[in-house]
């Protein structure tokens, strides 16, 4: 049972799904998001807004903490200034104020688009270089790598959840993509749980029959997804068809990001299909 | 729902056993092979008698072809010059003619005996360079080859089936070579569905504890064997006994084509433990 | 069914659960150790006491033999005096005799301790290389280096078992660690049945969800562990709480063995959680 | 000849060495830095003030540039805020403006510290992975995954020279480190006149014998150093004596950087040997 | 002193700079060509007109042949039907006739055109897969695969000569690719004279500062280039000016066959410099 | 300057030139070997008569230690238990007298032996896998692995020279294998130079055309060779003439020590081609 942890993003859709979870792992959960408040907060959780691209605004959750589960930030491709504060400068003062704190780890949601640009084709593991595809995926690198230093030099662990697609299966691309909200929770669970993990990263995906990533370097962490979007397979088949294999949106792990122009929005929602 | 696909070698062994699923999968199967007619062909499909070796005869069929299944080739080791017309001119016309006909895909029967130099206790991904054991097998490489050069240089997708053994399991070497039908559709039907597929790559074999390759770089195409030969294996094992390690058959991934002298045929038979 | 199989170590933990099965493999099981007797054995089986530090007492017992399991040493660590005659020179007995006798193969009881200092991070496969933990890890390289000349040098057969924890699961670590008795059997058996090996190393392990190894290189043994250790892990999780990323132990694969000083008894007990 | 070059840090020494040999390859040379002005410049060049962290006064630069010497940023390490203006920010604000701008490269001074806290016995090549020994060195990682991201998503080249050390040689570790000013005008004329450059990266070393690090990826830019530090050995090493294995500056890439606390200038003065 | 050599294609520029120096190596050299007479023979050599596309007409020149030079093809592009002969079954029948009588070893001109797909900026090995970029190079990958099988499974050595550019330097691209004659007679010296090759390859390339490719893995055959075409850099730099980093023939190791159409004759003039 | 360096083997061939060098980098050269005397010493070195099998008569040498240069041992093929005290227990005995007395660092002579099974066309690197062709190699992959773990456990550095081949050109296996004296002086000078190694590995080698090893994981240590065996090559080869790929000691790495049978003495004379 840890003592306390702080769950940036609280307000989100995943932040959403983790709190009751999170509540039950701990003596108090400390909730924090840029809304001004969360009605349906577990027994032992509080709620603080904070804005994350402010420092002392971030310190201020800190005292006592053991562990962060971080998924605070801008969650869509925006003009580099947009996600300057809040997915840039939000990391390190997450991970400095942290640390100053004594806090021993730092579950962070990252993401594929650190690694978008690869092609799909490429079976990529946990060891495949950056390659962003936009904005988004930048900061997810910079952060990525802010938490192997802070665990290098300083010995603060860090887990980076490479989550691929999270939501309800809507198109070809999310049958290897997708991210079940049971596994969501198992892969968290285990970023937690695990005793020592140093500086790990995981790519957060279902077990779908289809799944582009390979997570064999993440072992020591024991994430076993069970979850498998081929059961959608044929309904989704059914209704797409052939794919362009000129289209960067399909010969890239990054999907839409992939072929979003920098800087513009909207990508998240190609990405799931809606536009 | 495809509108077109070609069927090549429809009359042999693996060609019978696709002839009906293929069907259900496209308003027109044309069936193809060198013999005078098949019999029992399924409603929306239809035969013409063809050599692969003679361009003309390929492209007469590709008419409106939007995927091409080519299984059709001199199924055994042998001299070159047999081999020179079906299993490398084959190819190449099947290629050739179908890009001209503006096909999406080829779906081709290649072979372990790709790389069947190969120590068997070398657990080889599908990036293991070619390895060829013999002629048979040098067809498949020059069959690869091509189709990665027609994918690069003029977009057409194709993929490639390294079958190790299809056919009921005989002897101890298919205990993790088998592939079974059911697998095979499975594989066959993966290699249609994948909305793209560029050129890709993957053993033909099914999920036997003692499968000796790894598919793991063919994961986009979600490939994912049910059946398993490990229920023949103590009946397998008790008949068999003791293998030798000298034996080149035993030690190489080709298994009797590795041993076979170049050219002479019987290797198929062979490898089913007849002879 | 073979004719002869010699069991050292067959007075010991692992040596008494295998005494049963290996016997019902062959027409004579032929047991050795540096007790003066064993009570319990097979019909088909008989004991002879032997020093394996010594050529002759070990020679004594080949005639005739197929194949060897060895798992008689000193199972500690301990000074390099100590480990000289039973862990190095043991080996080299045995080898040399067996390969006198006509023997097909030795099947070895090696450890992970032979590439304890990698980090637990690093989710190391077959070809990892050497990092031995402890003279008692050393002993394990020198002997997987040993058969592995016998195989390339003389065609001796070896397979060598890089056991990882061989016990009931008491601590974190044994959660990915451990070998439960049921998959020791079927370890053991499949590197006694494939009919041929050549020079083989796999790792033994059950299918732990935090599996820290990688057996792929192996497939050709078709070794597929069917117990998993994670039944344990709330229970242990909730008593052992956080670990300590300082901590050498926590840190490596070899647990115990990579911090405990080099020639100290002791270690194996530790890596159990006795003290 | 190129019509216009764009030298961010013109006042900086590596950037007063370049200013000569730049002017000579174009029609004009745009010098830029935070101080007031620069006293020598060649004949056709100018300079104009300007601070990288302000985006307008960056891209008030770049009218009709066709490649950008981008070497200016804080030089030191330092605490977060102070160096995220210039060497984040500003990286930014140049590429975004090169781009605007219709630039055809950047050629970018990159560092050693993107990659400091491999060990130095690792010889590292150009795809070792990101480990930032600093915030300095983080700010480097974030401009090559940026400038990647430019290349991959917008087609603008980078070539990124990650120079070890620049200055005289003054201890044990320069004698492997050491990039004489020779060739880093060799190295920047490499990066400017070859044809095509994708997004490269490449070590800024000179042939030294005890050089830690492989080029070997970077061919295509065809820079063969001609110094070698070796000439210096004799007397650093009768001075210097014996390292210490315990010492992390003497154990990584990153000398000094990888063992300064996060945040603490001076490191750049530590790693020439005046403290 | 080697008794008798054949060389194929011996009237082809590359040909006739080798007739020479070939002769000097053997009592006897067997030039052939489809020309209908060489004018300049040495003393001890004698011409042969003949086909390489008929198996008879080959074989009929091999009798005590010790060592093969083959340089006889189709040397540019063309359409499949028209490279099948010459440069498909050509090979066919120069391994088969020679293996037939006896010879030791064939010393093959290979292409960098059977891995010319292969992005230039990648420095790629001796490993590198196929990626042929023309039917030219697919009858090189052909070839390859050929004598690695016919070294495999009869024991035949060859060595594959992967020559880049063997003329004068006239373009940016062949200040990397650039094989000077000197240095092609360094190679083929070292490809004959070197005791035991088994099947090896090796590119054919000068010690060029831009030398885009890696011989490392044919150090056992010990060549050392010793030309440079650095000496035409400034020159040929001067005129070309800028590369097009989104032309394929810039992009790729293949050069202008990167680019031309499947199939269409004159790649071979344009990859100097002439269209 | 050392203080005090011990030279074990100082009596042997590699001994007799080194003397006379280390002597002249430390205060006190102590020599021993298990000769009775040793004629010719430098000025500040003694001689004293041990046998490194006995760890007494070891640890008496090494009070007041820095650095031991460890070329003692049977120099060639040997059965097991001839060499079990001199090669295995003597460099414990070595490594173990050495810690205690606080050396810094043991620079030992390793041998291409403990790789000698790899094939000669693979360009191995220092990262290759053990492969021993004999007994004599099999001691030096102890002394690797022993010399690995004191490094991780105790912080004792060591550097092990794989030599190749040290003694005049004799053959053409050694046109690639030949290791200069002056080179080999040069190697030790950097073995023992060097600021830190840590534990490491180099080849020991000249600068060969024909060089087989690659020392590129060795560049830290700076060791450059200046001869080259190559002004052999004519003479050699032309009495030499073809080799046969079927014979083990052309085609391994290991020579004639590939080809003899294990525990057969009479593998260093074959290796220099005197039987």
């Amino acid at each position: 049972m840890l003592k306390k942890i702080v769950l940036t993003g609280a307000a989100g859709r995943l932040g959403s799904i983790l709190r009751a979870p999170l509540a039950a792992m701990c003596d108090d959960l400390l909730c924090t998001d840029i809304v001004e408040d969360i009605a349906d907060l577990p027994a032992n959780a509080s709620y603080a807004r904070a804005d994350i691209a402010d420092y002392e605004s971030v310190a201020a959750l800190m005292e006592g903490v053991e562990m962060v589960v971080h998924f605070g930030a801008h969650v869509d491709e925006g003009p580099f200034e947009q996600l300057l504060g809040p997915n840039f400068v939000g990391s390190y003062n997450v991970w400095e104020s942290a640390w100053k704190a004594g806090a021993r780890r730092i579950v962070y949601a990252s993401s594929i688009h650190a690694v978008g640009m690869h092609k799909r084709q490429d079976f990529i593991g946990l060891d495949a270089p950056h390659a962003p595809d936009t904005f988004y995926g930048l900061a997810k690198c910079f952060t990525e790598d802010l938490g192997k230093m802070y665990w290098s030099k300083r010995g603060l662990e860090s887990v980076h959840l490479r989550i691929l697609s999270c939501d309800t299966v809507q198109n070809a691309r999310m049958l290897g993509t997708w991210l079940s909200d049971g596994d969501l929770l198992r892969l968290v669970a285990r970023a937690i749980d695990t005793p020592t993990t140093g500086f790990s990263i995981v790519y957060g995906v279902s077990d779908n029959d289809r799944c582009p990533v390979d997570n064999a370097k993440a072992s020591h962490l024991g994430y076993r997804p069970q979850d498998n979007a081929e059961i959608y397979a044929a309904q989704i088949l059914a209704t797409e068809g052939a794919g362009d294999p000129t289209d960067r949106a399909q010969m890239h792990h990054g999907g839409p990001f992939a072929a979003v122009p920098l800087g513009q929005g909207g990508a998240t929602a190609a990405a799931k299909g809606n536009d």
